[in-house]
C-alpha cells in the first residue's frame, strides 16, 4: 500500500521533508498559506546538501478543505500556530490517519488529543539545519533525521512504512520507543541555544566562543535534564557534553527562534519554555535559569509582537 | 575644624556630592579626568532639582600628586577603575585620612584594604538619579540621599561631621551602623534592575510594566535576600515590595550600568555580580539566576569591548 502524505505547513521543514519524499516518488499534498500563488507556477525549489531540485507540477492547495483525505498527516506548522488545527486538520482525517507533530517543545500531543481524543497521534523531532530562504524555496544547510514516536492510537505497521518512506527518499529516520524522553533530549539542546540565541542576538558559534555563555549553556542543559528526572525521564548526563561537543561542529547556524526572532514573528515560548516549566514545577522542580530565559523572551516578543 | 574634601572622578556622583559640598562653602578638591580643561576653563555646572549653579574657580586637577593632603577622600569612581586606587590614593593620604568609596557593589572596601591594611575606610550608598550630561555639566533629577558606613579604623567625631557637613549642603545623609547589611540592601535594587536593563535594552519602566518581568525583578530580588541570609545579613521579606513599588513611582531613570552600556563602557560586573556571586557560594548558597544574567552581561560587554 502507497501512503498518502498531507505536509501542513510547507515552512522550512514541511518543503524539505515532502519535497524529499514527493521527490522520491511518493504521493504528497502541501498546505501552503502565503506561498501558494508562487508555488503554483514555479514549483517548489529545495536546495539540499543532498542534491537539489525542483518540485514541478506540485500538490499545492491553501486550503486543506480542498486537499483529499490522507493516511499520514505531518503537521509543519510553528506551535504557535497549533491553535488552528482544530479546524486545520478534519478535512484530511479518515479513520486511520495518522498526524504526526514534526514540532519542538513539550505536550503538544497531548494538548492536541483534548480536540481529538480518539485520534492516531505520534510526535516527531526534526535534528535538521533548514530555512526558508524565500517563497517556494527552502535550503538544507546539514543534518536532517528525523525521529518518531508514538502517543496514542498508533498502527506500528504504519510507522514502520512512513520510516521506510523516508528512508528510500535519503532521510534517515528512525522509531522512539519514547517520545516523551525523546522530547526532553531535544530540549536539552532547544532551551539554551533558542532563547540565549534571541536574548543576546548572537549565534550558536559565538555562545560556544564566549567561556561565560558556554557556561550558561551547559548550566541550563543540566538543569534540563534535573527537571526530566524529575518528571521521570532519565538523560545520561553525558548527552550534555555530546550536544556541546557537536554544537562546536556545526556550521554556524541560527536557531528557528533567532529566525522567528529576526523576522519578527511570534516565538514558541510557550511549546519550547512554558510547558516543560510547568511540567516540571508540577513534579516538584524548579528550573530557575529557564524561567528567567523564559521571561526575558516573553519581554523581548512583547517589544516587537 | 573644617574638613578638606578630595573627589577622585568627578562624574554624576562626584561632580553633584562635590559640586553640592563646594557650593555650601566646603574645602573641595577635585580629579578630573577628561573635562579638566574645560572645568578649568568653564567651571562645574549642576543642575539639580535643588536648584541650579555654577561652580567658579574649581579646585580641579588632573593628577592627584598636584592634589592636597585631605582629611576626606570620596571616591566616586566606576569600580572598574578601582585598580587604579593604589597609585591615585597615596598623594592624598595624610595620617587620619578617611576614604570613603561611594559605589555600588560588594567587597569593594575589602578589596581596597589589600593595598592599604591601616587606612580608615568606609562605604557609601548614593541613592540618588543622576547623570553626567555633557563635559563639566551634572544633572541631578531626582533623591539623593547618602548612606555611609564603617569598613575599619574609622574615627567616629570625623564621620559624624562628614553627615553634619553633607546635610549643611542639602544632602541627606545618614551614617549606617552595618555597612555590610546597606550593601546587599542597594544590591537588592541594582542587580535587577541593572542587568536587566542591559539584557534588555531597556528602563526600569518598562520592566516593570510589563507582568513577565516583573515577576523576574521580584524573584531576584528575593533571590539576592536569600543569598544575604545565607551570608549572614538579615533582610526581611517586605523590603521586597518597598522597592518595587518605590521604583514604580521613580521618574523614567536609566540606571548607570545601562548607561554604560549605551556609551560602550566597561560594566560594574565584578563588583555588582560577581563579587555577590562569590560571596554567596562561599556562604553555601547558588544564586542561579543572577549567575545567569552575570554571563549574560560578560558575554554583551565582550560583544563591544
Amino acid at each position: 500500500m502507497k501512503l498518502k502524505y498531507g505536509i501542513i505547513g510547507t515552512g522550512a521543514l514541511g518543503g524539505f521533508y515532502g519535497g524529499m519524499l514527493a521527490h522520491a516518488g511518493n504521493d504528497v499534498h502541501f498546505l501552503f498559506h502565503r506561498d501558494y500563488d508562487f508555488v503554483c507556477k514555479n514549483g517548489l525549489k529545495v536546495d539540499s546538501v543532498l542534491g537539489d531540485f525542483i518540485l514541478e507540477n506540485v500538490n499545492a492547495y491553501n486550503d486543506t478543505k480542498e486537499m483529499p483525505k490522507c493516511d499520514v498527516v505531518l503537521v509543519c506548522l510553528k506551535t504557535t500556530n497549533n491553535n488552528k488545527l482544530k479546524e486545520l486538520l478534519p478535512p484530511l482525517l479518515h479513520s486511520k490517519t495518522i498526524v504526526i507533530l514534526v514540532q519542538n517543545g513539550l505536550n503538544i500531543e497531548r494538548d492536541l488529543s483534548v480536540s481529538f481524543p480518539n485520534l492516531s497521534i505520534a510526535g516527531a523531532l526534526a535534528f535538521i539545519c533548514s530555512n526558508k530562504k524565500s517563497p517556494g524555496h527552502v535550503v538544507h544547510l546539514d543534518y536532517g533525521k528525523i525521529t518518531i514516536g508514538e502517543f496514542q492510537n498508533v498502527d506500528q505497521n504504519i510507522l514502520n512504512q512512513i520510516c521506510s518512506d523516508f528512508n528510500k527518499a535519503k532521510i534517515p529516520a528512525e522509531i522512539s520507543p519514547n517520545l516523551k524522553e525523546s522530547r526532553w533530549k531535544k530540549l536539552v539542546w532547544n532551551i539554551p541555544y533558542n532563547g540565549l540565541c534571541v536574548v543576546l542576538n548572537t549565534t550558536t558559534e559565538k555562545l560556544m566562543g564566549n567561556p561565560k555563555t558556554y557556561i550558561l549553556v551547559r548550566d541550563l542543559m543540566f538543569e534540563v535534564i534535573r527537571a526530566a528526572e524529575a518528571c521521570g525521564v532519565h538523560i545520561d548526563k553525558g548527552f550534555v557534553q555530546k550536544m556541546l561537543d557537536s554544537t562546536r561542529l556545526m556550521k554556524p547556524y541560527a536557531p528557528s527562534m533567532k529566525l522567528d526572532f529576526d523576522f519578527k514573528r511570534p516565538l514558541e515560548i510557550h511549546a519550547i519554555y512554558s510547558a516543560p516549566l510547568e511540567e516540571a514545577k508540577k513534579n516538584g522542580f524548579d528550573m530557575a535559569k529557564v524561567n528567567m530565559l523564559e521571561k526575558e523572551l516573553f519581554f523581548i516578543q512583547n517589544s516587537y509582537l
